[in-house]
């Protein structure tokens, strides 16, 4: 999956924030990669970006339009229809993270069809892959992994690498997810592929190279997720990581959407993932661990994170409180 | 997946024994379900089941013509397509486990999409699955789990239906393989699923029951196997098994297709299936061991079992060679 950048953020009649999550993401982490905004309503959400008419997000030197909006149902609703199928009779790429597939909308289809645009859906994955294979890769990576689903994997991923970047060590963000692709213009889903292929994808995202210092591997899921496990078991082997950092929400109170599943202690997290680690790479290790520690006060955050890192060893931060230097550069002493 | 038996058993023009190996475990396991079987030439293989011509099956009341052979690259030859076309013309169901599907032949799509035939492509999965939710679930379960692929496993779990069922203890096998499924006529090819649903697809297999005493589930892969430990994880947290039974082909001398690749031990297998099984049922337990053991001699065999039943603790045998009766009686008595 590969999406060509600059992007035109397309942010629908979306009002309610939370429902453009992934487009906030995008201009977050790749301002450069967006030349504007096109909403469809004065009160549709606002990236603070330049809102842009196609013809002058086409002139900025737009090549894509995004979707980055989240909406009930994941289908695409009607009334946005006629704006992205102006998009793509213009020649933009389409990219969408939603459920229902661009495709479906037959006038896309049939424009595509013409080698006029091409449609990326993020959450979907059709191409061909290779079974995981294990053989050690040249390079290395380092991976997120977490207590659960929805702790801070990407932000994290993210985080580091333009924490490492800062200190002129070149790394390279690969997303697993839709909005981390989004993001960064390339990456598989890997919960959407067939499942044989789990660690065979995580291979191909991120194989072998020696013209930068590091991969950063987005990690999914938990090995504590009784919904999503196989994902991060696969992802584990076949990311090969050097370095694993912990991701943790302080303060949730079971498994997201299982009530009925507590959460993993800490040093089981970190057990259980090294362990694994370890089959594909024997040098894996845990660099650091990276909370969010929105449910505490900052006094008690600051506790929290000097209190683990005396526990487990390894530099412990809230990266949006106190940034994620001290990761990075346990990795650069480290790693 | 679910199709209809009895069945005819397709064997082309196949000559390679171990090419039919899928018709033969048919044979072997559901004989009741074979009314006989279909040769291309007298050079064909035979299972020693009657040949019968399509016209002959359909008297005798057979209701699938099942592809029970492997060839090289999983495509159907072109010179059985003329009797697979005929079966579904005559309205036999068709079942296949080649990677090619059935559909790709125009003659059998159109004979499917007017209602006279259903295809079934095993190895392939296209409904619609829930996420996993690890609610606890009526009714006790078995799983086999394995040092690797190719161990035994769905082996293991039909000798123990079979064993169980001569205790009067009422066991059903769930099938989650290409090769499960056409012999039980029922299942669902986790390996085929996407990866968010593996939990979910073995939920669904085998849900809440109060009707018979046992689901005995067919494992997958290996926790050990960087290509499909994805698979085996999501397998083990779907099926809440209360009995693991381990399976080992003695002598193996790497994990299958990857050289590079130790064999786990006995007792890292053990704790590492048991850990991930007690998330989503925490009375989760080791039951057995079931070997293959053709490397060995019969009395290596016989002492191998003997010391391992004795560092274990639990019944060792070789199914094949000494049956899997002890096993079977660790189940009714322990769990």
């Amino acid at each position: 999956m590969s999406i060509a950048q600059p992007y035109l953020l397309f942010l629908g009649d979306v009002t309610d924030p939370i429902a453009a999550k992934t487009a906030r993401g995008i201009a977050l982490w790749r301002p450069a990669s967006c030349v504007g905004q096109l909403r469809l309503t004065p009160e549709t959400v606002s990236l603070d970006l330049p809102d842009l008419t196609l013809e002058q997000a086409k002139e900025s030197g737009a090549k894509t339009l995004v979707i980055g909006t989240a909406n009930a149902g994941g289908v695409i609703p009607a009334n946005w229809q006629e704006t992205l199928i102006k998009a793509a009779q213009m020649g933009f790429e389409i990219a969408s993270g939603m459920h229902s597939r661009l495709n479906e909308i037959e006038a896309l289809a049939q424009l595509e069809s013409e080698g006029i645009t091409q449609l990326h859906d993020v959450r979907h994955f059709d191409d061909t892959l290779k079974v995981g294979n294990g053989v050690k890769r040249q390079g290395k990576r380092i991976l997120t992994v977490g207590t659960d689903c929805s702790v801070g994997k990407m932000f994290t991923a993210l985080a580091l690498e333009k924490a490492l970047k800062n200190k002129q060590v070149d790394a390279q963000f690969k997303a697993t997810g839709q909005t981390g692709i989004l993001i960064d213009g390339k990456g598989i889903s890997i919960d959407a592929v067939v499942a044989d292929f789990i660690s065979g994808a995580v291979e191909a995202i991120s194989p072998d190279f020696d013209d930068h210092d590091w991969d950063i591997i987005e990690g999914q899921g938990s090995l504590f997720n009784p919904s999503f496990a196989g994902v991060s078991l696969g992802l584990l082997h076949g990311a090969q990581a050097d370095a694993l950092v912990l991701c943790h929400e302080v303060g949730r109170p079971h498994i997201r959407h299982l009530p009925h599943f507590e959460l993993p202690s800490i040093q089981a997290t970190i057990d259980a993932n090294i362990a694994a680690a370890r089959l594909t790479n024997p040098k894996a290790n845990l660099a650091g661990i990276s909370l969010n520690t929105s449910a505490l006060s900052e006094q008690e955050a600051q506790t929290l994170c000097a209190d683990w890192q005396e526990q487990f060893g390894v530099p412990v931060t809230d990266p949006v409180r106190f940034g994620i230097d001290a990761i990075a550069q346990q990795i650069v002493t480290h790693f």
